[in-house]
């Protein structure tokens, strides 16, 4: 990693942590510069104000999510069991709830900023991607029933992100439930042996 | 309706006005005060605060969404083909689209907001009392499979909600795609007839 880069994932992680504490609503530059240890103007010398920061933020938090899942070595149905794990997990600490409802707000600008639309679609495709290519391989080892992997691959990731959704953004839902309910689902489409938990 | 009703329901068609025009984020108790024809004091004496008038707000857009949908005549499986009809419309004129959005936005924010996130949760569980209602007189009726409705509801809502995440906050989500995709789940999961279109 050289010192462009080094200045760079140094700002990425005061971005992550701002965000933490502060949300979307209330967060400003002087918040992202409060949590870096070097100067603001290196803030304004790589990323030209907030909105620009925070879409490279969205680029990096993909990057790290799709880095941190290692999920390679495992069979299809384990990989996808991994995937809702991370994005659906039964308890989350305080820091990455807090990032995760960060992004849920900025999601929700997206129809009002393009480079936040312009990042999200990224995201979506990359990441649904990601699940036709598991899907695809399931069917292909014989794991998986012969599916659509673009339709399952469309469903799931709807599905989930409706369950996020509901679980930052109303009292009592309950992710156990829905993990029942979406285990059962996936077994119906794509295979009975599939396991969530 | 009495005088207080009249002038709540027309608070409520100016909250309506701001929220398309403005969105959550820059809306101000001013701006809706510009879309109502009477005085800004009237405003204050029925709400405290533009979050207090946001919350009622909520109430209000679920009992007109609820009476508007018109469905009771119909048997179940046409009432979850407008159901769906009315939450991922092909076409949106401009108005709804950024009420839709506006409406997305507050949702993002019921973390930070209780009486929003209060709110969100009897929107969510009474559109969701609904949809059991509706696949549970399906399967009363033998119209649906023997299922579970609660477990299908759940997948519904949730579907149908990242499904709306999707399409305001990426480019080129594909509605059309996304509901046959829809179509072809409802019918496998309660019954081959089931048509959304």
């Amino acid at each position: 990693m050289d010192d462009r880069d080094a200045t760079e994932e140094a700002i990425m992680e005061a971005t992550y942590r701002a965000l933490s504490t502060h949300g979307y609503g209330d967060l400003t530059i002087q918040n992202i510069a409060d949590e870096f240890d070097r100067s603001k103007s290196l803030l304004y010398y790589h990323y030209e104000g907030k909105d620009e920061l925070l879409a490279a933020f969205l680029g990096y938090a993909l990057d790290r999510f799709i880095a941190d899942l290692d999920i390679q070595d495992e069979d299809p149905g384990e990989q996808l069991a991994l995937l809702v794990d991370r994005l659906l997990p039964e308890t989350i600490e305080d820091e990455r709830y807090n990032a995760q409802v960060a992004l849920m707000e900025l999601r929700s600008h997206a129809p009002h900023v393009e480079t936040f639309s312009t990042q999200f679609s990224a995201l979506d495709e990359q990441f649904s991607e990601m699940v036709v290519t598991i899907i695809q391989d399931g069917v292909d080892s014989g794991q998986f029933q012969p599916v659509d992997p673009q339709q399952e691959a469309d469903l799931l990731v709807s599905v989930l992100s409706g369950m996020r959704t509901r679980r930052f953004t109303t009292e009592g839902y309950s992710v156990e439930t829905a993990k029942v309910h979406l285990e059962e689902l996936l077994q119906d489409r794509l295979g009975g042996d599939l396991k969530l938990t």
